[in-house]
């Protein structure tokens, strides 16, 4: 009985250093850990923002093991719990590791480099859409602003609603474009429509704008329809490798994530093809300040197929065909809040949410929201608006006072 | 005699076949070829905006064999004459050849990577700076502005004149730095130091500013010494890989061309070390829409050591220590009208500058400022200025409105 006690405390002590070994490790962010045990510990003079709870050892040696993979399958499961604030946390952590990282670069860029092998087919991009865009509309409804704009918004003021971000953010988009009436544009990768119809009924083009997502496209052709623009917006249920339209500009919100850095020449070949010699184009994309692979939890859970390119990973699209970059604005504290007000909202809906998609699904989301506005507001994430044109496009803007002239108000 | 005749005609044929081949190689620009015979030859159907001259086949010849070198070298011996808008014929050569080139990408890309091998030691670097920089100061106070800006303008307003554009922008850097009273600048590669200057002047900042050349920093003591601004502008001719001090923000116009590719580390490495973890950077540099080598004409008389990198090169300067780029803007347009007015500016004080340097040094200059000035106008060269923060600073604009505002007066 006594030897029992003693390897208890022994056990007792052990698990101990190791949650302090692994708190130094992780950067000693501003949390507490509690173990099975009933322990709670965290660095020594923290004012930890929340605790996470481990509901056995085994919880735990499956962090230590793998810390991305084991936290998301850890918490996915029911196996770890957050108490608090849950963005606060991850934030918390998010930001230690940032800290605490070295400014690794080859090893990183090498497993980028070889990520480039893998290629996504039109099947797997179908597959891929398939599996995160058609969860349902009405999920989407729930959290999502009023036009269903599921990319980064613009916080013109940093006091501004979603809704208002998000039409802030269509329009940044728009003047950026320098559209004039009667032209033609490509949106690859539209979403439910909005900014294809904002384009339509606010800039007097004419959008082609196609789509993988089949509840996406039918939704978007409803509302183009209610809104009486079915003349001016066409949606099209195909591949971004089978658009073949001339056109005076070319936008892409959200679409390069799930491209695949092997068929980035190929997305570049495709708008050289298709951009008339004085359009302009926009791609607007998750991206990084290093080469890097996704998160395997996001990976395998969230967005399969996905990589978040850094800027010099991103030029492979241009380079080759020489196109001159114009102008790169970083908007990732935007996507930060973006993120959190999206958070905001899914956990007001909770409840429903779990009805339908069961306890696990809401777990899942939960980490994936708070930790994409963790990853913009650490740094590890950022988001670039490129603008560029074809070589030799002289036709371009003077300087850059023209997107900043005061807005018109498109509520 | 016959014979002679019909030899002399045969040559004659061939030599005006050649010529239009060769026109047609070119990209068929809208200029004529006058020969050594007299005969005038230009793309049928075209309108010269100028012609060129040559004066014996052998020129010619030398032409065919190194476009690039042949004609730098005929037109700086004189065996090659521009008749017409010299800058007109530039401009029209260069869009011909724009607009004719194949997109290779791969090829000139590894002749980029290869001279990532040349390395600019410091000794190199001193004497690559003094090669252009010490040229007088006497020399560049003819065709430069008042305040001896030897960088891209910007012109907010197309009418704006030289002196109006490089204040401006000298204070479009300052607002995107986001300069506050009290600040510490390093300015790497400060010319004459007209932005130093400002910065202190204007903006009630500490500056620090490093560069090579004797006589610039020479001529840069004596104003701020004149202008009283000994205490707040420190000037040092010193390598920048010396630069040591903690600054709140780094800025860097127009030094980058003359780093190299291999030094990119060691310069990210030096700022990495010297920002503050809140400061901001910037880097104005002559880029390219894809990765090549410099011409060699310019490297050999202009520019020793040069290079005009791409923005993924340029990248090897941030990612390695994962800077968050905010901001990218291209100032093309603005470097073509800069370029075209020292040249305009250089051509009215052509005979002093002939009396002093000699006739060889004009047309070598004559055919740099145009050459530039034309590479711009045609999209061969670009020119960016990279924002840049340390990764995990939040302390951020919020939008880029702040480079918009109102611009005070600083005449």
């Amino acid at each position: 009985m006594v030897v029992e006690v003693n390897r208890y405390r022994a056990e007792h002590r052990l698990d101990q250093q190791v949650v302090h070994w692994f708190l130094s490790k992780a950067g000693n962010p501003n949390i507490s850990m509690r173990l099975w045990t009933g322990d709670e510990i965290s660095t020594p003079g923290s004012r930890p923002v929340g605790c996470l709870e481990f509901r056995s050892r085994r919880a735990f040696l499956e962090l230590l093991r793998s810390p991305s993979m084991g936290l998301g399958e850890c918490y996915r499961k029911g196996l770890l719990e957050v108490h608090g604030d849950f963005l606060a946390v991850a934030n918390e952590i998010t930001a230690a590791l940032v800290r605490k990282q070295a400014n690794r670069y080859y090893g990183p860029k090498f497993r980028s480099l070889l990520h480039a092998i893998k290629v996504n087919s039109k099947n797997k991009s179908h597959h891929n859409v398939h599996h995160h865009y058609d969860l349902g509309n009405d999920f989407y409804k729930l959290w999502l602003d009023e036009r269903m704009v599921y990319t980064c918004a613009y916080f013109e003021d940093p006091t501004a609603t979603l809704d208002e971000a998000q039409v802030a953010k269509l329009e940044h988009v728009c003047r950026k474009l320098n559209l004039q009436p009667g032209q033609t544009v490509i949106d690859a990768g539209c979403g439910w429509g909005a900014l294809a119809m904002h384009m339509a009924e606010h800039h007097g083009v004419r959008v082609i704008a196609y789509n993988l997502s089949a509840e996406q496209i039918d939704y978007a052709r409803e509302q183009a329809a209610a809104k009486q623009l079915g003349d001016r917006v066409t949606f099209l249920q195909e591949d971004y490798r089978d658009i073949n339209t001339r056109c005076d500009a070319f936008a892409s919100i959200g679409m390069l994530e799930h491209v695949g850095l092997a068929n980035y020449g190929q997305l570049g070949a495709l708008i050289m093809r298709c951009l008339r010699p004085g359009g302009i184009g926009l791609i607007h994309s998750i991206g990084r300040s290093h080469s890097a692979v996704a998160d395997p939890w996001i990976t395998k859970y969230i967005f399969p197929g996905g990589h978040m390119p850094s800027l010099s990973e991103m030029m492979r699209v241009f380079e080759p065909h020489r196109f001159s970059i114009l102008d790169i604005e970083n908007l990732r504290p935007h996507y930060a809040r973006t993120c959190a007000t999206w958070l905001e909202n899914f956990e007001a809906e909770a409840g429903h949410i779990t009805e339908t998609y069961g306890e696990e699904f809401v777990r899942m989301w939960r980490l994936y929201l708070a930790g994409s506005s963790a990853g913009f507001q650490s740094g590890t994430l950022q988001l670039f608006q490129i603008l560029f044109t074809p070589k030799g496009n002289n036709k371009v803007p003077w300087t850059r006072k023209y997107q900043y002239q005061p807005n018109k108000r498109f509520t």
